[in-house]
């Protein structure tokens, strides 16, 4: 047996005891996780800064830099959401469907967790904690594995998270790290499919293709987001400015930002007149079309253009001669995650919302909004861009599974 | 470009076309299903009869030869599968988690379908149909790859689903047969990614493992059904008697069957006076506890027999401590199906309710009920094993996805 599948026995065999934990228990798990780590944050901020000193000599860059590093403040917030954890509802052991069959049989659905969740992610260290409290709190073991650059940091912090488990009566093997950060190590988790019962890869689109392009385990594919705004014909072009910028510029690298608008040939040039002066520090990269308008002021853009995830502030143009153009064109180049319409017109309002095929689909709205928070499911663990399970801001009960629970009095068939 | 990528291409096409075609057109489409099926029988029967024809010729085993065989009244109890569908509730289009935010974006969960549904079967011309109808009525497109056995019957009835199709004017690649029967084509069904949104293979484990290792599209794993009843010290004897017949001698041959009992040490001969009589046609294999009570009734368990999936009078026998013990060798051994525990006591009833991780979990009850007709879900596609998107009887319900709705006012974040 390898490490790592003894690793995998000892989650599983935690998880069988988290299953049945109560809520109560858990909570008082996270509150020992949210006490150690603001009792002991010393131990894991100079853990941190030797991440951030090897990173440094190594050459990484300010931006990466700057997400690996640890400050007061920034555990102060980490235990914060933890806190925020605590205090969501409990999914585990809610049920549906219930009904007294015509046999007699009481029949119910009810929540339980998934099991063993292994987590794949990239130098965030505050991902660490994060995902181990969703984890905990809907009844899942967890197994995480980090980025090579923050392997201190999250040694320091899995330990403590495992100390503040023990203390609270639980396994404190509902919580681990996998010590190694080879490729291989991965790989192998990739395919623990006795033991783990998801994988849910955080990082960047080129990790997230790559692990679900490998796993034989199943995967939840998260925050690919190739994102849309369609500006019809009859849109409110002030309105769709505005959301344009917001969507674009607000906070380009996340997953949820607009890589591509679509504007109709009717109203471009009237809608660039209002959009180009509040997109000052974007790089416009156009179709044919839309560059006799924008003039100097785009690039001509290529074909991989239409399927780029920039994460940046450029963005694709093109122009369409109509609504199913555009719908066409986004269930095409899109990722599923976020699209939106600017119209006044209600009937092409509600073809869009019916024909786009996407976890999130708006109208008269920003995108940005694509986010458990907004969306009122309290914290999330990432955007679900599949079909199967789940789908949008995956919450607690994202991270359930359920079984059917049937009472009897010696029913036969 | 490849017949089955083409095919693919089409089918996603219509999936679009399908996915916002209303429950008026889907009936309607379904009532012309069973109308052409009833009034052109006369070729399904002919096409059938030389499947049939050709695989006595090849040496069929008379109980597969049986399964691949239509009769009038099969194909009236096929088209009365079909009406039942039309009947079932329509799951698209329902929505929850619908409120109004601070921001006053309304924002809303909605229904829709999966999109494309392959489904990989063997021998059983019924399944094509059976399929067919779930799909269309939760608005996903289906690819259908049958058995080699049957090719000729199934593509009778695909061009049949097909016409009735065109003719409620919904399009014809809703519904597709996979006309290559070699295992290349099986296999690049399992890789169409881009096109296929879910396989669902129906069919004996050996089928259903080689495809869940073999696909890199999602797959649903359903009907491994290695399940188990537990006797424990306090149960009603002649309950559990009862109940073990049934759910080992009703219908041996589906999955939730149950395989292995698991008897309590402490009541064991007084159990086995009892059920022995019941079980006259089933051979036991027993570990040498039971065998000391069972003698020559029983011949000696082998390690293979507490994993075997037997679809068959055979029934492994374990004796067990304690309820901790059952609750542990079933998590290890079972297939996540379907588990009894036979007590009177309602402690132990809970635990076991709680502890037992299965798609469902009975107390004093044949796990025999475990079906979408007995669960009140209606039609199903298929008992789900897994965890991931649905668990237990897959009715329509389980073949859809969701997508956030939001309507805005112009709203940015």
């Amino acid at each position: 047996m390898t490490a790592l599948q003894r690793q995998g026995q000892a989650a599983k065999a935690a998880s069988y005891a988290l299953a049945t934990a109560g809520t109560a228990k858990k909570n008082e798990a996270l509150e020992a996780i949210a006490r150690v780590l603001t009792e002991r944050r010393d131990l894991w901020l100079a853990a941190n800064a030797e991440d951030v000193a090897a990173a440094r000599e190594s050459g990484m860059a300010p931006a990466m830099l700057d997400r690996l590093t640890l400050t007061e403040e920034r555990i102060a917030g980490i235990v914060e959401g933890v806190r925020q954890v605590v205090a969501l509802p409990d999914p585990i052991g809610r049920a549906d469907k219930t009904e007294t069959r015509p046999n007699g049989l009481l029949i119910s659905r009810r929540r339980v967790p998934l099991g063993v969740i292994a987590i794949i992610f990239e130098a965030r260290p505050n991902v660490t904690v994060d995902a181990a409290a969703l984890c905990l709190k809907s009844g899942n073991a967890c197994i995480l594995r980090g980025g090579r650059e923050a392997i201190r940091s999250n040694r320091c912090v899995s330990a403590l998270m495992r100390e503040a488990l023990a203390s609270a009566g639980l396994p404190e093997d509902c919580v681990s790290l996998v010590q190694d950060t080879d490729r291989e190590t991965a790989r192998e988790l990739m395919h623990l499919d006795q033991y783990v019962d998801v994988l849910i890869p955080r990082g960047g689109a080129g990790l997230i293709r790559a692990v679900a392009q490998d796993a034989s385990v199943p995967v939840i594919r998260t925050g690919e987001g190739v994102c849309h705004l369609y500006v019809d014909s009859e849109a409110d072009l002030d309105m769709a400015a505005r959301v344009l910028q917001n969507a674009k510029c607000s906070r380009p690298s996340v997953c949820n930002a607009v890589e591509c608008v679509l504007v109709h040939r009717d109203i471009a040039a009237d809608f660039w007149r209002r959009a180009l002066p509040l997109l000052e520090q974007v790089e416009l990269r156009a179709d044919p079309a839309a560059r006799e308008i924008l003039g100097e002021r785009a690039v001509p853009a290529e074909e991989s253009d239409w399927d780029a995830e920039y994460d940046d502030y450029i963005l694709a143009v093109r122009t369409v001669d109509c609504l199913e153009e555009a719908i066409q064109f986004i269930n095409r180049h899109g990722t599923q995650h976020s699209e939106s319409i600017l119209t006044t017109n209600y009937f092409k309002a509600q073809r869009f919302l019916a024909a786009v095929d996407a976890a999130a689909v708006y109208v008269n709205a920003s995108t940005r909004f694509t986010d458990g928070g907004e969306f009122g499911l309290g914290a999330e663990i990432g955007i679900s861009t599949q079909k199967m399970h789940a789908r949008g801001p995956m919450g607690l009960e994202e991270l359930t599974s359920c079984k059917y629970v049937v009472y009897g009095e010696g029913q036969v068939r």
